[in-house]
Order: C-alpha cells, then structure tokens, then sequence
C-alpha cells in the first residue's frame, strides 16, 4: 500500500475509528490488507479482523503472519472460526496446523467439517519437501461421457473459488487419472462434445512424494497453471497450483544461497529473525570451517623454516589461496545451480569435467601470466620466486576447479545437498591444497 | 520423455520413418517435442517439424532452441513462415527477433501481419529489464456495460488461445484501465450482470519500465496469473502472464547465484556455452580480485621482521582470513537476498546493522574462546600467542559483518547491483583488514 494510506490508516487506528479502516482495508487487495494488519499489534488486529467481510475475512486469513493467526484464532468464537476455515483451502489450512500450538491447532480442527478433518490429518503426514506437502484437495472431477454444457454446469456448482476452477480432471471408477480439462478448451468447444474429445490424455502429473523442487522446476519447464498428484497406485489424490509452486522455487533459491554461504537456512524473513537464531545458524558451520582451516596451518608449520629464510613469499600467500577459492566456487556454484534447474546431470559428470578443464587451463595461463608480470614489476630481478609463484597459481586454479566439479556431484551421488559443497568448504580445501604446491615448489626450487 | 520411447524415436529416426516420429511426438506435450527436435541434426528436426500439424507446430516452435528455430525458418517457404508466426505471441515473436540473424529477422517480419509488426517493432524499444521487455499484446477488452454473456461471447470468439483469455481488462475510450475481469467471476455470475459489477478495481498492475524482477516478485506476492501493464499516462498495453514471470524468477536468481561467485552472467545453459565463453565469463573478476589482493600482500611485506621472529604466527593465517571471509559472505549474502526479496529495504541500514553487530558479537565470542583452546592445546604454554590469535579473529569476525553489511546496501544506494558485494569481494577485503588487525596486535604485544 501507498504511505500516504498507511498513514491515513495509522491515524484511524489512534481515533479507535475502525468501521473507516474496515472500509479503506476493503479496496485493497486481501494481501495488503494482511500485510497491515501483520504489522499493528495482534489485539487490534484482532478487532479490525472481526469486522471485515466474511469472504474477504478467510483470503486475508491466509496471507497473516502465523503469530496474528494465532492471537486471532484465540479470540474468536467457535462459529466465527468454522466460518473461517469454511472458505480456506485444504493446503492452508495442514499450512496453519503445522505452525500453530497444539492447543490451537485441537480448536481449529474441531472446527472443520469432519470430511477435510480426515484430509488434513492424511496430508500432514506426507514428508516436508515432496509434492504432498504442498498440494491441496479441492479440485473437479469431470466423467468422460458428460457434455461439455454439463461439464460448465458442474464447474459453476461446484463451490470452489480460485484459479483451481480453470483445471477439471477426468478420473474413472477406481479416482485413476485419465485426463486433464483445461477451462478454455471447453469454452472454445460446443455444448454437446464429449468431454473425452476436449480431455488431453498426455498431461503432465506428479506423484505425492516427488520433491517439491522438481514440482517447481515441472512447473516452469512445461508453463502449467496446476499439475494433479497422484499416489503410487495412480490415483489422483490432489493438486499443486502455481502459486505454491512459485513459493516453493523462490523458496529453494533463498535455501540454496544460505547453504551456499554456510548457513543453516532459516525459517522467518531476516528481519523477524531474532540475533540468537542468527547467531545458532551461522555458527555450525563456522566453526567446522575454523576447525577445518586448522589443516592449512598444520601444513604451514611444516614449511617455518621457508618463511624464516624468504619472508616475501609470505607475502603472496592471500593472492594464491583467494584466487585459488575464487576459481573454486565459480565452478561449484555453477554446478550447483546447473543440478538444481537440472541443466547439469549426475552422468554429464565427464563432459562437465574436461569442459572445467581446458577453462581452467585457459583461466590459469591468463592469470599466472599477468601474476608473472606483476611480481617482476613489485621485485625487480626475482625472476624465481615470480616462477614458483605463477606455476603455484596456475595449478592452484586447475584442481580448485577439478575439486569444485566433483564435489557437488559426489554429494549429490551420496544423496547429500550439493548447495553444501559451496565456496566455504571449496576454498578451506583449496587452501590446504594451494599452500602445500606453492611451498613444496618453493622447498625444492629454492633448496630450503 | 522417457528414455524407452526416446530410444524408439532414435531407431525410427535411422529408418526415416518420419511419419511415425510424428505420430508419437503428437502424443506427447509440446515442449518435450522441442526439447526432441532441438536434440538432433537441424536438417532432420526441419524435416520432422514440417510434417506436424500446423497448430502444434506453432507451439513447438516457441520451445526450440534458436539455432533450430534459425535453420527451420531458413527451409521454410514464405506461406508456411506466416502460418507458424500467425499463431506465435507478440512476446514469442519478440524474442525470436531479438535471437535471430538479422537476415533472417527480415523475412520473419515480412511474414507477420502489418499491425503485429508495428507492435513488435515498438516493443523492440522496452528496455532489456523491464516489464515491457517481457509482456505480450493479446488481450481481451471488455466494456463496463457489457453483460456477462455478452463478455463470454467476446471470449470465445476473440482467437486468443492459452490462459490468457482467463483475465480480460476493462478499458474507457482511451484505452485507460479501469478493472479487472476473472473469468472464475464471470462463469460464477448470472447472464445479464453488468460487466462493472463484476470487475475489480483495485487490481495490481505494473508499467512497462518497471524492472522485471519487480513484476516477479508481484506475481509471488499477490498470487497472480496475469498483471496488466500500462504506459506512463495509464493506458493499457499489454500484459505479463506467470508463465514468464516464473521464467523471470529462476533467471534472476541465476544470475545472482553467477554475480555472487564472481562471473559474468551467461546467456545459454551451461552444457551449451563453449569453454572460451565460460573462460572469458569467469575470468575478469578473478584478474580483479587477484590484482586486488596484491593489497593483503603489500600489508603483509610491512611484517617480514615478524614472521622471521615468530614464524608460527603464519601458521594462523588462513584460519583467520577463511574464518573473517566466511562470517562476512554470510552476512551479505542474507543482505542481498533480502533485498533481491524486498525483505530487507534501504531504511533498514541501522536495524540491519545493529543486529549483524550483536550477531557478530556472539559468534565472534564463540569462534574466538574455541580458537583459544584449540590453540593452546597444540602448542601447550603459548597463552600469549592464543590470546593474540582470539582476540584478532573476534574483531576480525565482527568487522567483517559490518563490512559485510555496508556494502551490499551502499551498492544498491548508489544504484549498482548488490549481488556483485558478495563472498569473493568481501573475502578480498576482509582479507586485508583481518591481515592488519592480527600484525598490529602481534607486533605490539610481542614487541617486534
């Protein structure tokens, strides 16, 4: 919403003036409308919430923040909530059960109708990443010998509101999916056909235990509005929306570049995040790190006899292990991402190696050449050291990329999250391994 | 597809059994035909592709890769170029302009109708980010004294096919945008409502400058399946469907993933870019960065007397430039994803800020505390260098997090994008800072 309104509406609020927030709430959209609401306090929240529209009421209901949720739902009467839960989707409502306490969650489910009660209960128990946990069960069955007119008929009746209507499934006897009606089809077709001849029978469906990532990724590859989910005895069970689907891709995204950056993917946007939370799920991962850097410097204490007779060689240490790293995690990120559009397969792993190959010949030769000249220019006449140093980083740059390749496709492999295999583990490794060529060229060159 | 009918298709393909090949990939969806077609020779995929059936056809088309979509506008006869582009998108032709030769460009334009190709040529102009980059011009208008009936009948007959005809926009004579029309409320309304009772004006809409990141994150925020798009004085122009928004969403955060590991976004897939494409795509950033961190060495050659001293010092090193370089990607990444989410806004800096400081405070605390025992437990009896080393990597950890802060929302302040103040250039950064902090403790207290 606009400042100027917000404003308006933060005015209102301190004359108690809630009948003219209700009428400015109810021009805007249901998702602004939950996102003001959001941001007063819970009991105010509460009280404007009780005066909107019944039907505008349960779409701004799904878009709260769990905790308003929370204090709403335990404000209200038993009748105020059935109605509630009456307009929200089964995927929002297994969406509040799993956030609310449990003594909430007995109220809510009380609440609902004894049939969705029974859904619910099934949905919650598939796992948190697959495409069951995302689905919701509202959707029209449509029979292959009704008429396009009683299929629109069905469609009108059919007490479903939402973007789901633009989808009908045939299914037979046994709820075995046969085909997929799209709304348009049967808009642009006589009254009489069959809705066997408007049906398409090579539609793309997913099963109840398919990640839901690969949901997505169906979703955006095929430009699909819904995909039906059937169970493993192909019987259509429910349907995922592209809504969910795009939540879930910017979703996965946000987890990859937390994992990518070593940390635990959060649950709540940053700002609702507190600094404890923070702090737990940065630290894991920080601290196997540190601990793992402790390699590179137990291999460095082996070379203190090097340092005290060239100290300049030092001096390039953060050149070649930050160029090194840098290499490393261009390669693994660009893996990562490849698997996860999958753009890159686990059996391209050869094509993908040799191609990180001869880039990171090309990458490395520029790079030592430039490094050459710079050292020459900075310590005129130590053509050896600027040798060692050169070679060490053209090296360094060719196995940061073979490792950043291999890494996230061996984890991947082991059934492991490759986003793991990011620039943090990729340059603590690259580390030990670049300091241990640069010293032991530079042992044996210089004949320390 | 799968790979048993991926098989047969190879066998028929050997045969030239290129009606039977057509028969099974009509059974298929379209964009896995395009995905086939786009895998074998260009000759045969233009053989193929002109046995199949005209409406199919055009919807394949927009699938196949450019090369393939070149080689077969090439081969096709000026009438048969008309029928494909007939059924193509705005949008669809608007990207094809934008890949092909120009030469060819020419003939595809000289086989769309007169008024289409005024509308791709102006929306040629929308700059590469923008809304207008990425909208299409099919739409329904409707009229606010229109009946329901009389606006179905307006839909049905529009030829406009796909989701599209789900939304239709009310507009005045001036082509202004007055509501919106769902046609859930339109089939769930009686015959001889007016079309003003039915639309909803306080619709979300977008204007062709707005940056297309932004028009996605509109579509994940309000569960939309269209957004109108409108000029700078209002008047309707085209329209952007979620099919493409996703598509806009997965690349962007693409691109971040790309600019976040210090590379230069790619064009293609990563099995389709050539190796010295990728070699020239990753190798600017790390020529900078090296030359960038030519500065840790330059700090470092001021401390040559300490490491012939005490050249265990050196030892810790990487520990502590790993360990600054992680904690500050950390931070930045979270800042730059939230931002990239509008989760994280500008006015937030002191908020922002002051949390990463109390967060830094904790985990540095924690890393520190570790890292003296660690240390005197490898080299019993050195409490002055375990002290040292800790209180070093604390402030390393916490100004790395400050840094790690800043800079991603100063770049977004000054207009640059934040996804390029990510791990590799706070790595360089820090690297100097933590290198500073750590010799100017050591020297002081070792009174080298």
């Amino acid at each position: 919403m606009e400042n100027e309104i917000l404003e308006r509406l933060d005015e209102l609020l301190e004359l108690r003036a809630f009948k003219q927030i209700k009428e400015i709430l109810e021009e805007h959209n249901e998702v602004d409308t939950a996102e003001y609401l959001s941001s007063i306090s819970p009991k105010d929240a509460t009280i404007i919430f009780r005066v909107l529209n019944k039907e505008v009421a349960a779409d701004v209901f799904a878009y709260l923040e769990p905790d308003v949720q929370q204090y709403i739902v335990s404000a209200m009467t038993d009748t105020e909530l059935a109605d509630v839960m009456d307009e929200l989707f089964v995927d929002e409502l297994v969406d509040l059960v799993e956030e609310l306490p449990a003594s909430i969650v007995q109220r809510v489910l009380k609440n609902v109708d004894p049939s969705r009660r029974a859904t619910i209960n099934q949905f919650l128990k598939y796992p948190d990443n697959s495409a069951g946990s995302i689905m919701t069960s509202e959707l029209i069955h449509l029979k292959m010998d009704m008429t396009v007119k009683e299929a629109i008929e069905r469609i009108r009746n059919s007490d479903i509101d939402g973007e789901i209507i633009y989808t009908s499934y045939v299914t037979d006897a046994k709820r075995k999916l046969l085909g997929v009606v799209h709304m348009k089809d049967l808009l642009l077709s006589g009254d009489d056909t069959l809705i066997e001849d408007v049906m398409i029978e090579d539609f793309i469906s997913t099963t109840t235990v398919t990640d839901k990532e690969e949901v997505g990724h169906l979703f955006s590859k095929y430009d699909l509005l819904n995909i039906p989910v059937t169970d493993n005895e192909g019987r259509l069970v429910g349907v995922v929306s592209i809504d969910d689907a795009v939540d879930v891709l910017v979703e996965e995204a946000t987890e990859d570049f937390e994992l990518m950056a070593a940390m635990k993917p959060s649950e709540k946007p940053y700002m609702q995040t507190g600094v404890f939370t923070l702090a737990k799920n940065r630290l894991v991962w920080l601290l196997v790190l540190m601990i793992s850097a402790t390699i590179s410097g137990t291999i460095l204490t082996k070379y203190q006899v090097a340092f005290a007779a060239y100290p300049l060689l030092v001096t390039f240490m953060p050149m070649l292990t930050d160029t090194g790293g840098n290499a490393g995690s261009q390669t693994s990120t660009t893996i990562i991402r490849g698997m996860a559009l999958s753009e890159i397969e686990l059996t391209d792993f050869f094509r993908v190696w040799w191609k990180e190959l001869r880039v990171s010949l090309l990458v490395g030769l520029v790079l030592a050449a430039v490094n050459f000249g710079r050292v020459l220019l900075f310590h005129p006449g130590q053509v050896t050291i600027a040798l060692i140093v050169s070679v060490s980083l053209l090296l360094t740059v060719m196995i940061a990329k073979s490792i950043a390749t291999m890494m996230p496709m061996l984890a991947k492999r082991l059934g492991a999250d490759p986003a793991l295999m990011a620039s943090p583990l990729i340059t603590t490794i690259v580390d030990a391994v670049s300091l241990t060529i640069y010293f032991t060229i530079a042992q044996s060159v210089l004949g320390i």
